[in-house]
């Protein structure tokens, strides 16, 4: 399988930003100023491990007309100059006394003179990414400014993949499908969660992932009963029900989608648990359509899980430059679905005493209906060394 | 090479927290409200690859007396009740129109009511990770609070590490000297540094390492001239300057050094690179004791590297549970080093036509002196394939 090209053309860059500019400028914004990973690297190119470290902030600010412009510490200038930007303003970061502020009061005074309004992202599954202390500083350097929350003027672009962010997350959907065809040969009873864990990061980079960033999963007798914790060594056992559910990334954008596993022959409980799971599934690809909105998708897979389900935040989510990424298929999310939005359907639902199942596909909607990025898991659920 | 424990037992979690509580009652702090992984992870032993997805906010409440508060989302509740806190309060989040917010007021009200100073992380190398908005919406129901910074308060105790933090960060870099002890058999020429990340990334799994979130690096002839880019896929050439620097983790714990290598025999000023980069590294193991200044550290090295360092923010960061945190070995820090850091020596400077050198060991500091953690770089540069 031939990847497609890293990067973006230029005019992807070019598209994406009028495309905000107008929505700025119907929203009487004069501009943005982005402080999280995925928003710089939307608008600009901007792409590095480098965020990782939580010593230097990086701001790009989009203004309403032209070109973004980067404030940057001087590490990562070389690299941004490499980008379809023009304007790159850095300094010797760290530097805790002025980590970009007063370059930044020099980029926005103007703004605040004429009590315009700057967007910032303020709203659900944001967060600012530089310190409090340095952000209030900045405003009050900036008496004037009206500041405006542009999480949903952002987040309604960003839903809307185009066809090279599609191509992206459909290498990597593709690299985590070889993946867990593997799981059978390299899952072994007696070893250790810890050591699958490892083995399994290794087949996906083996397979062609960049990194695999997010791996959660559990194994239990009959079946788990929590999807968050790290792996311990409890050597994997007959009868257990194994989940692994994994983001890995190529070239920066994610797939997010799980297997479930019978360890020797599964009771009927955990059997009709994925079977159920797996109608659920069927029901949210039949669902999730153009003109569709996510609490009708959400309510789709709902109905065939029915009060097994439990008191359950989302059944699903928008997936991309992040794991997780809006809308959300839940009740309380009335977003409509439009042709090349990406999701994920993950509907999960408890059985016996405590245990849980999830199951996860992921979906591109066209104008025809979802498309599978994801190899769709088997109607039943699959059995390593039943023959044992 | 056995690993340590995992996790830790509670007395160390009631030992950090009473340490914290001391310093909250000198300062007049009725608490600190956290919110980042690091912070959450410190007092509560709390550990998830969840922070991954940005979509839900988790918070801990250090009370100035009794046990922290978890206030989290309902799918965290199973593995913090696994923990030592007794008292842990969940919604079923996202709830975007309450994500929190609602319990969060609830417990910090008597606090507003008594006009008390709640600590939040505002500080160097710190953000809030929930959404703005609702930290703005949660300070407007709690009139009379007054908000303190306790970016120092906590970083002074986070700096200083424990027995067992040292022994995790020794077994991560011990798997980390392995891992770069192997890149001779990994590495060969025509190989795209694509491909070599990958190979580098399974290399450390295969050593133990739980997961490699940070790898960066570069290839070029006679030397690169960037580190934070992600690789192309260029491939590896004779004559070559390569440079691999990777955070690998082992239970929650970072190493974080590099390694240069020539692709064939290396031109001089490479190698000469090399040796004042190694020399700069030997100055900073021998002035990094109990006693000393960050500031003379990083003067120690500055001293070898010269006018070739330019105009460089640090030389060298602590490491731990973050892959960058505090103290800075840089000139603007007056941090004291103390017993028990755990610090990068991390020099560089330019030669030739723009390019850059990197070096980077880790060490522990004990009353005696430096204790290098990782496996000490050969002073000369090493060459791959020298005999092609």
């Amino acid at each position: 399988m031939t990847a497609p090209p890293r990067g973006f053309a230029p005019a992807e860059y070019a598209a994406r930003t009028a495309r905000a500019q107008a929505a700025m400028a119907r929203a009487g914004l004069a501009g943005l100023l982005l402080t999280t990973e995925a928003e710089v690297r939307y608008f600009s190119g901007f792409h590095t491990a480098f965020w990782q470290s939580p010593t230097r902030p990086w701001f790009l600010f989009v203004p309403v007309e032209g070109k973004p412009v980067a404030i940057i510490p001087e590490i990562g200038a070389a690299l941004m100059r490499a980008t379809w930007l023009d304007d790159i303003r850095s300094w010797p970061a760290p530097t805790p006394g002025d980590d970009g502020i007063s370059l930044l009061t020099e980029l926005l005074a103007p703004l605040a003179a004429r009590r315009e309004a700057l967007g910032l992202m303020k709203g659900h599954e944001t967060h600012l990414r530089m310190p409090l202390g340095d952000y209030e500083r900045l405003l009050a350097g900036l008496a004037g400014m009206r500041i405006a929350d542009a999480t949903a003027l952002l987040r309604r672009h960003r839903m809307v993949k185009s066809e090279a962010e599609i191509a992206k997350i459909a290498h990597i959907c593709a690299i985590g499908s070889r993946t867990f065809a593997s799981v059978a040969d390299i899952v072994r009873e007696g070893q250790p969660l810890e050591d699958l864990f490892r083995a399994f990061r290794r087949a996906a980079l083996a397979q062609g992932a960049d990194d695999v960033p997010y791996l959660v999963g559990g194994a239990e007798t009959g079946g788990y009963r929590d999807v968050i914790s790290p792996p311990t060594r409890r050597p994997l056992a007959r009868g257990d029900i194994l989940m692994l559910d994994t983001g890995a990334t190529w070239d920066g954008y994610f797939c997010d989608f799980d297997r479930n596993f019978a360890i020797g022959p599964p009771g009927d409980a955990a059997r009709r648990a994925h079977d159920r799971l797996w109608r659920a599934t069927e029901a949210g690809i039949a669902a999730a359509r153009p003109g569709a909105s996510c609490r009708e998708v959400f309510r789709a897979m709902q109905a065939v899980i029915g009060e097994s389900g439990g008191d359950i935040g989302r059944l699903g989510h928008g997936l991309g430059m992040q794991l997780t990424e809006g809308p959300s298929l839940a009740a309380w999310d009335e977003t409509v679905i439009s042709e090349n939005m990406v999701l994920t359907l993950e509907p999960s639902l408890s059985y016996g005493d405590g245990r849980i199942m999830v199951h996860e596909e992921n979906i591109v909607v066209r104008a025809e209906g979802a498309a599978l990025l994801t190899e769709r898991a088997p109607p039943e659920l699959p059995v390593i060394g039943a023959a044992a």
